[in-house]
């Protein structure tokens, strides 16, 4: 859904070949009643947790004049602690939202002449961050008996092993589909290669249905793997722009090599130091953004669509004759949800009761306009 | 001065062979009473001032739980004001420090199989960004019959019709070595290509001596020509992470396609938007910045030192028998300042005038101790 224009003139510079004919990423801004198009958090921060973090603020504010920590130690302490598995401070990374995470990580074992695999459909940034980087990009396939994105360990296996790629992009709960991958199949995938970095992109884990494992279990003794989070989801901290990573402390020690230096500025490492700090209290959202999911999983069954299993804030659902005419009904209808380009299908963020209720009586009434 | 230790480890992983051996950049974060190393401004933001910031912080944690705006646009539209010369907010962008600015510019304009040119010794991120964006470096020289580090019209454009690179980085007034350009080499250098995008890093551009004049002038009918800025030194905003630039709007498109989708967090935005409306307040220092900069000139000239003429808030000096031993002395009386690994010189921030009176100082007592 690139919807940004591009102006003239830009044909005239000397712009990268590859880049020539591409839009820019993004979803489009809409200002409408209910917006369910990019898995916000319908949330604000708790008073408590708002107010720790203005605190934060305005004391960074006082020393804005010199340079952030570069190392934002304390940040790394704190995320360590909340990720738990006996994780420390020199196994956590972090960067201006888990997108620049990711950047990272394929500067700094991508670029020119290496090559990234991932299994489309899965997050987008994926490969357009692959391009960026100068790294090529396989789109690796799901599809199993058990449902038509799913993927199975034989599979992945299978792939890494037949495309031999330097890193391994697996997503879970996978976005935009919404189901979790199963640890077996992250396993299989580290086991079919011995030289690539294998990430696991988790900026939905905790949203996860009960008992589903985080790759964070798998961590100890795979010096190759990556586990990426974010705080822009269950955190309700989008607007803050904080993502990050577990993994070996040589991983990190790569990715000082690529960084900018004082990436992370110092109103970032406050906000969401005093976040994390306050991560029950903001979680607290968590539990009835998953009841919404739900709710919407089985209200698109009973009104004869195809929800697929959700392991996040949102639902992907098919069984739609034409998406894009459903999607402009919908935003007729004051609902924005996202149209990511999967034949028959759409996707919705889980807001809160209210906006779920609004999406799904504005998509009943579509429904019923056009049958 | 890159000094961050790396760890074991890194060895087995499958990191760009490009990055192997390398160190991470950056200088040295000591915690000493007086810090002259990194060309921070010594005065926090001005009490108005600050109290905006908070203000302005204050509301967006009130909708931290959403993205920001992707396009930045009232930011934008105020830095553009700032700049004056009749530019428009489609001619400015911005990102996390001029650093992210000139990442997004070599992503975009260089990249595998291009080249970028600089003239060395400048800004040493310059080549680092060449390298994590994979686009080669060639080091162009400086040095002119008016001085060791001066760089003439003839000469640049003469490199840059050899070189004939992709991207050419101009930086005015010169870090490290803090002296100006004159406009005639920015239109040599533009005049010598009829394909490169020509950078001016002007970061230092607010100190410089009255009558020098910006490349912000040049930009009408250069549609390759780039002026990059930061908050970081003459607004005293360096903790807040906000470079930008001036071009034509057809550039902004070109960077449009590589930043990663909401690079720029609310906060930054927020914080950045109220500090330019009071631009006036916060460069209230400016001018005692220069007052202690040209002090540093003159006195260091009385010991019978070479200081380098500067338009920036740092001198660069010459005529140390071992520079290290002498960083590590000033060190010892308490002063940071920077080896920037240039033959017999250092470089000095100006710092406030107790700031500036202790390096001075301590200087005196180095140089009389080991003459």
């Amino acid at each position: 859904m690139g919807s940004t224009s591009v102006g003239p003139g830009l044909d005239a510079l000397p712009l990268r070949d590859d880049l020539r004919g591409r839009l820019p990423y993004g979803a489009p801004q809409i200002d409408v009643p209910v917006r369910l198009n990019t898995n916000e958090n319908s949330y604000p921060l708790p008073e408590p947790a708002a107010l720790a973090v203005v605190a934060a603020l305005a004391l960074e504010v006082r020393q804005l004049n010199r340079y952030p920590d570069r190392e934002f130690t304390a940040l790394r302490t704190a995320l360590a602690t909340y990720l738990g598995h006996d994780l420390t401070a020199d196994q956590v990374w972090a960067a201006n939202g888990s997108n620049e995470v990711l950047l990272h990580l394929f500067q700094a074992f991508g670029g020119p002449g290496r090559t990234a695999l991932g299994f489309t459909p899965a997050y987008s940034m994926h490969p357009n961050i692959a391009a960026t980087s100068a790294t090529a990009w396989v789109d690796g396939l799901r599809g199993a008996p058990s449902g038509q994105f799913d993927l199975t360990a034989e599979s992945a296996a299978e792939q890494v092993a037949r495309h031999d790629p330097d890193l391994v992009m697996l997503c879970s709960p996978n976005n935009p589909t919404g189901t979790a991958l199963g640890l077996d199949v992250v396993t299989a995938v580290y086991d079919a290669t011995d030289r690539a970095v294998v990430v696991v992109d988790e900026a939905y884990a905790e949203f996860a249905r009960t008992g589903t494992a985080s790759a964070l279990t798998l961590l100890p003794g795979r010096e190759r793997l990556v586990v990426t989070r974010t705080m822009s989801k269950a955190f309700a901290l989008a607007g803050a722009r904080l993502g990050y990573l577990a993994a070996d402390p040589a991983v990190c020690d790569a990715l000082r090599l690529v960084r900018l230096p004082y990436h992370l500025s110092s109103l970032t490492q406050a906000a969401a130091l005093a976040a994390v700090r306050h991560a029950p209290d903001l979680l607290g959202s968590v539990q009835v953004l998953r009841e919404q999911r739900d709710r919407i999983v089985t209200e698109l069954a009973g009104l004869g669509l195809a929800p697929v299993p959700s392991d996040a804030n949102f639902v992907l659902f098919g069984g739609l004759a034409d998406p894009v005419a459903t999607w402009q009904a919908l935003l007729e209808h004051g609902v924005l949800v996202r149209d990511v380009g999967i034949p028959g299908h759409l996707r919705v963020t889980a807001g809160n009761p209210d906006e779920t209720s609004a999406f799904l009586t504005a998509l009943t009434r579509v429904l019923e306009e056009t049958p």
